[in-house]
Formats: C-alpha cells, sequence, structure tokens
C-alpha cells in the first residue's frame, strides 16, 4: 500500500489528515490491505502529532463504520453506557449494569479484558462458569430487549476496527494518545446506541491517567466526540490513590459486586455506582431530580432490584449464580493467609500499584494477550485508609494457587499499607464531575 | 516481545535510549524475535523524537555488528568509499570507484537498488549482461585484493540488520530521519572497512535533501559517526537543481559513465568525479598535495587507465563491456525520439523531478520494491542551462518502449526545459565542502 506510505508522511510532519485518508486507513486496518507495520508507524505518528478535534471526529466514525451498529426504538427503555478508564479492583460496571436496569434503563456495554496491572469486566464475568460473553450484534439486541442488559466482549459484528487496531496499540507502546483513547472508547458506545454516557476517570497512582490535566484533557476530548454523535457524556474524576473496595481479584471482585448489590459491601463501591446511576437517570429522562434519582438507585440496591437483573443477564448468557460463591475461596484448593499488620495505628495509604503487583505475583493478572490467568486468586479483606488496627491485626487476607505463592508475597504486602499515628485523609471518592 | 514496548515507550517520551536497548533492537530485528510492527512503531519514534550522537553511535556500531566486517591489511593499497544521497542522473559511482582504484586506492563498494524518483548503482550495473551483484564478503574480499575494487549489493554477509530495516523503513514513512539516514550509510562503509569516505550530499530541487541547513546536519552527524569509528569523511554538498549530465536512465547512463572513462562525457560528471576521487587520495595519504592528486585523477581519466579498471571489475563481476553499446539504444526494439525545442533562447532550467517523473512513466524507475524496471528506456542527449537553443532544436532524446510512450511524455519533458531571452546561471556544481 503505497498510498498509505503519504498518510503516515503527512501525519509525520503534524499535517491534518483529511476524513478521505482517514477512512482509507480504518477501512484498510480490517480488511487487510494495510499491513501491521504500517498501522503501527502511522499510530506512533499520531501519538506524537496528535488529532485534530475533527480528526478525532471522523476517526471515531471510521471506527463505529467499520461495523455494524445497534438502533433503539426511541420509545422503548433509554439506552445508557458506562465506562471506567480502569483502576485497581474496579468492579463497578458489575453493580452499575444491572442497577441502572433496575432503574428502568437499558445498557449494552461491551466490555474488555485486563491487560497490564488493571482486571477486566470481561474476565471476571468469566469467573462465572458457563457465561458466555461472545455474543453477536443480533443476541446483544435481543438480550437488551429481553434483560435490559447485557454485558458482551468487542467482536467482529461491532466496531471491529478498534479490536483490531487497539490489539496493535498494546504491543507497539502506542496506547497512551488522548484523542486514540477517546476514539476507540467512544466509538464502541456510539455503535451500540448510547445516548447517554458516564465515564468514570480513574485519576490517581493506581490509574493509567496519573495527573488531573492529562484526564481532564481526555474528558474534554470524550465529552467532544460525544456532542458530535448526540450522546450526553457525563465524566467523573475518582479516586484512584488507593484500590477500590475491599477485594482484587476476579472472582473475588464478582463475589464483592454481589454483596454490594446484595445491598452491604464497601461504601466507596456502592457509592460510585449509586452516584453513576442516578447521574444517568438525570441524563437520560428518566428521573430530572437530582435526589429522586438517587433515592431510585439507592432503593432498587437496596432492595434486591439490581441483584435479580443481573442474575437475569447472567442467564441469559449462560451462567448461573446459583453454583457461584458469595465469598471465597472460590476453588477448593486454593491456599488463605492473612498478612498481619506489624504494628498499631491507623492506615494512612494503601498503595494500588504494590497491590496490583502482589496479583500480578500470584498469576492474576496479564503480562500480555497470551498468558493464563488464574480467576481465583486474588486479596480480600483489605482494611481501608482511615481504619485502625492494633499489632497482629490482618491487613488483608491473600488467596493463591499455594502457600508458598501467598509467602512470596506477603512481604512486598506488608509494605503496600502503610500505617501511621494519626488517622489520615482517604481523600475524596469523586474528585470532580464534567458534563456536556 | 514485551521489553521492546518499554522501549519504544521510552523512545516516545524523547527518553535516550541505552546501550544494552539499541543492542536488543537491532539484534531482535535480525534474529527475528521483534515483530515489523513493533520496529516500524519505534522507527516512527526515533523519527520524530531523534536520537543523540551516542545514541547514533551505538546504533550504527549494532548495524556494523549484526554481520561480518572485512578487514584490510593496512601495507595493502588504503580501502576508500564514497555514497551519494541520490540525484537524477547521477551515475557518478560507475566512473569514481575505476577511477579510484586506478590511481592506485582500493574500493569495497555495497550499493543500493534504486526506488523512488532516482535511479541505484545497482540496477545501472545490473544493465550489463551476466553481471553479479549478489556477491558474499569472501567474493567482495577476494575481488578488492584482485582488481582492487567491486560494486555489490548489501546482502546477508554485510550490515543485514541496515537491509531489514531500511526495507522496513521504505513502507513505513520513516526515510527521512538524519540520525537514521545517517547511520545507514556509514554502517556499510565502516563494515566494509573504509578509512576515508567521500559523501555527495546533493542539495536541491532534484535531491532528498532539499535544503542546505538538513544537508549540513546529515553532514555532521556522518562526519560524527566516522569520527567515532576511525573513518575520514569529506561531505561534497553538490547541485542537484538539474539532472547530473545529459543522460538519464539505467543502461544510458552507464553508456554515459563510459564516455566520462573514455576521457569525453558531460563536463559536470567528469569534474565531480575527479573532485571526489583526488579528495579521496588526499585523505588516504596517498597523495596530499591537493594539484598533484587532481593532475592523478585526470591522468588515469585520461589515459583509459579507469576505463581499464572498469573493465576488469565488470569481468570479474561476470559481465562484459565488449557486448555493451557504448551509446543507446541499448535494445533493437526500442523507439527514439528527439523533443523540439518550441522557442529559441538559453536554457533557464532543465527541472530534475519532471525528467524523473517521465522517467517513471516510460517504466524505467521503481515504485515499489517489487516493481519490474525497463533497464534500456531512458532521456539522453539533454541540453543543460545555459545552452542557447533554436525552435525546432533537440531539447533531449527519448528511449523508450512504444512510440506511445514517448509521445505520452513529450509534453511533460518539453515543460521541464524553461527557456530564455538571456542566458541563466547554472550554479556552482560544488557548493560546499566540510571535512572531518
Amino acid at each position: 500500500m503505497r498510498e498509505v506510505v503519504g498518510i503516515i508522511e503527512r501525519k509525520k510532519q503534524g499535517m491534518e489528515l483529511t476524513r478521505a485518508e482517514i477512512y482509507s486507513f480504518v477501512d484498510g486496518c480490517v480488511n487487510g490491505d494495510i499491513p501491521d507495520y504500517q498501522i503501527a508507524s502511522l499510530l506512533m505518528a499520531i501519538c506524537l502529532r496528535g488529532f485534530s478535534l475533527e480528526e478525532t471526529i471522523v476517526y471515531t466514525e471510521a471506527l463505529v463504520k467499520s461495523g455494524r451498529t445497534l438502533k433503539w426504538d426511541d420509545s422503548a427503555r433509554a439506552v445508557v453506557d458506562k465506562h471506567s478508564t480502569g483502576g485497581v479492583g474496579d468492579k463497578t460496571s458489575l453493580v452499575v449494569v444491572p442497577l441502572a436496569v433496575a432503574c428502568g434503563l437499558a445498557v449494552a456495554k461491551l466490555s474488555g479484558r485486563g491487560l497490564g496491572l488493571t482486571g477486566g469486566t470481561i474476565d471476571k464475568l468469566e469467573s462465572i462458569k458457563g457465561l458466555r460473553v461472545d455474543l453477536s450484534a443480533d443476541q446483544i439486541r435481543a438480550q437488551v430487549m429481553s434483560a435490559g442488559g447485557v454485558i458482551a466482549a468487542q467482536g467482529p459484528d461491532l466496531v471491529p476496527a478498534d479490536g483490531i487496531i487497539y490489539s496493535l496499540r498494546d504491543v507497539t507502546g502506542t496506547i497512551d494518545s488522548i484523542p486514540l483513547i477517546a476514539a476507540s472508547v467512544m466509538s464502541k458506545k456510539i455503535a451500540t446506541g448510547a445516548s447517554c454516557i458516564a465515564i468514570d476517570m480513574k485519576v490517581g497512582d493506581g490509574a493509567f491517567v496519573k495527573d488531573i490535566v492529562a484526564a481532564d484533557d481526555l474528558s474534554e476530548a470524550m465529552i467532544d466526540i460525544g456532542r458530535a454523535f448526540g450522546c450526553k457524556v457525563r465524566v467523573y474524576f475518582t479516586n484512584m490513590n488507593a484500590p477500590l473496595g475491599r477485594a482484587v481479584g476476579h472472582s473475588i471482585e464478582v463475589s464483592e459486586a454481589l454483596s454490594v448489590l446484595d445491598g452491604g459491601g464497601p461504601e466507596d463501591v456502592r457509592e460510585l455506582a449509586v452516584m453513576i446511576v442516578s447521574g444517568l437517570l438525570r441524563d437520560s429522562g428518566l428521573i430530572r431530580q437530582p435526589r429522586a434519582a438517587r433515592s431510585s438507585a439507592e432503593l432498587h440496591l437496596d432492595n434486591g432490584d439490581a441483584l435479580r437483573a443481573l442474575d437475569e443477564i447472567i442467564k441469559m448468557q449462560g451462567g448461573s449464580l446459583t453454583h457461584f460463591s458469595a465469598s471465597p475461596p472460590h476453588k477448593s484448593s486454593l491456599s488463605d493467609r492473612y498478612v498481619a499488620s506489624p504494628a498499631t495505628g491507623y492506615i494512612s495509604r494503601v498503595d494500588p500499584i504494590q497491590i496490583a503487583f502482589a496479583i500480578r505475583q500470584l498469576g492474576g493478572s496479564r503480562l500480555s494477550k497470551e498468558s493464563d490467568i488464574n480467576l481465583a486468586v486474588g486479596i480480600n479483606e483489605m482494611v481501608k485508609v482511615g481504619e485502625k488496627v492494633v499489632v497482629g491485626d490482618p491487613l488483608c487476607r491473600i488467596y493463591s494457587a499455594s502457600d508458598n505463592d501467598s509467602r512470596s508475597v506477603e512481604e512486598s504486602l506488608v509494605g503496600a499499607f502503610k500505617i501511621s499515628d494519626r488517622p489520615g485523609l482517604a481523600g475524596q471518592l469523586i474528585i470532580d464531575q464534567r458534563i456536556s
């Protein structure tokens, strides 16, 4: 493809690509006309030279048009969606999707697999035996029509270009580009026909986006893309200086989500889910009044509606919560071990990266796309910032494949928890909000 | 190769790569450990973020060490080399190599094939029937020992990494990077053991390097690399606002080179070759005095020694000049046609790009590496800037595969020659010089 070299050269020189050039690039990725090395070279040029808003919007449109799109009847339930930029222990989607459905909204969610230090919703769901995530566009549509919600993996039907480009970005050091990230996220939401989108933008040590300035640029790009396609976008900047909840690890996080859906669970997970769902209720116009929207979300969490909605979604996807134990361990062969506090005092910090590294050491996260992961391992019952501990008290509980594995992460896990004389500041969960 | 992603990320962020990182990249290219898309992505990051001098030198060294290297006995002939950055009608190597040999120097030259608008020495040589250019390191060494000179294609023995990386750069828009160009050129010269190198840096419309500032940066990089490896480098900045000589096209250029080696031919080709060889004689220490060096070069051109040296080189590579007609056409089936001047006046400009496009239309240059080229087509007997023409006089002569082809380029060829009332300035052939 000699023409592609011209496109690469122009972007390399910092020029704006034309609509025709962007489409020929995206189409060429899907139909195999453009070899990987040309895609990779152009992606790096985009990372370093950027995309204008106009280019970003056309690129998003080209991604959307690379596959089928779902359209919904205006008279039916409003279709909403939710996206998290990824954080340690983030199981919010597992609560938000059924809660939104229980509140009368519809959700056709395409989720991803985990890679690097954070887990993916699809992997977490797969810890539920028998559950199918590879669904066609027709299956997704049918399930939303009957159960109100679905959580599926991105496949060849919907935004195939994004799947192809994303997997190449992952191995060519071209992930961290604001226009590429924004277009990747938004194209999936637009293709599945969402009219309102909540973005959970994690900010902090354990997040992909480390500082609020970059988070702000990314949120602006997403809001601008949303506007171009007629989607309302609400961005929450949320604290990722500590893991979310008390559980990290695939099946362990599903259990924690279930406890939140049962009206319990850690306060931060519950609060985030309620906040996101009440925003979606307001933005969709279903409940315009903020307090009423929040009450509705709390009600449907507490009365078990959300848990029943998840149960139905999982059943329709071939899985069953009946056989899923609500509390770990999820495999009888697992070894479990408490990590004891070396001191007395207040927890002033829980380092999300050290927790994530421990999960990796336990075999619970992917080093490369081909890695096998152990869905049952993880860390549970973590103490939270501000809590008091006495020497010898448990800081957390490790579930691992062997006693050896547990012991090997124990020391670094102790280091993940900082203990001080005075209670530290936990930091607010929701740092800021931005709406289109 | 997950480690490579880290290297790519670091270069993307503008950081300096370590020696180990550069070696693992180059080695990974050669042993196939690094897939093309990762090479491409890193190359684009290097294009846009650059290489420090230190990185450039280590990268050059890694390229050199990717294959065998030739070493020469200090007591034997001094081994010198010459490189042109490429211009329209540039057949200088075909004169310089045998002339240097005739003057008592040795040349083990690795040449390239043409791509884009300029022709390659290897393709030109292949218009001589039976001539072999794919030689092993041992064959190259043996021929230099017996004939004093050789012109071979870059192959798997010498700097294989450069071959692999160059072919990928060509299709990923990553050609124009000063450190990558400088390292690519210099690695071949260093691997073949040259102690003095002449760089013919073409500057102007018909050159890869359009302006003198970029040319200067490139020459500095080459000189710096040379210094690091103990090579003397002399850079000539030469005028490429018009084609070199009167002939463009593979076999036609060989004929023109032969006429220069026979003491005739266009003045600019002769002058450039004499200049380069006298510089090499001085830099190698064979003849230190400038006038004496120049006289030696002129003498061996005029007395037929250089032509005999080429004859021997070609014979050793399996070809023969006996069967090569000194004047076109080189195929009896070719159509030839004069292009008539539409006006009377002085030639004030000959546009090298328009000439090169005409050659491409005639099938005489490559659009992609896989293209077949017709070595016999071309344009000959071009008028030069400053010459007077009367309406109807020939501006040039086209050799093409058919009358149709000739007619199709005729109009654009007329436009390549600008005719004015007053004689224009031809511009000096050698614009500047720089030595290490």
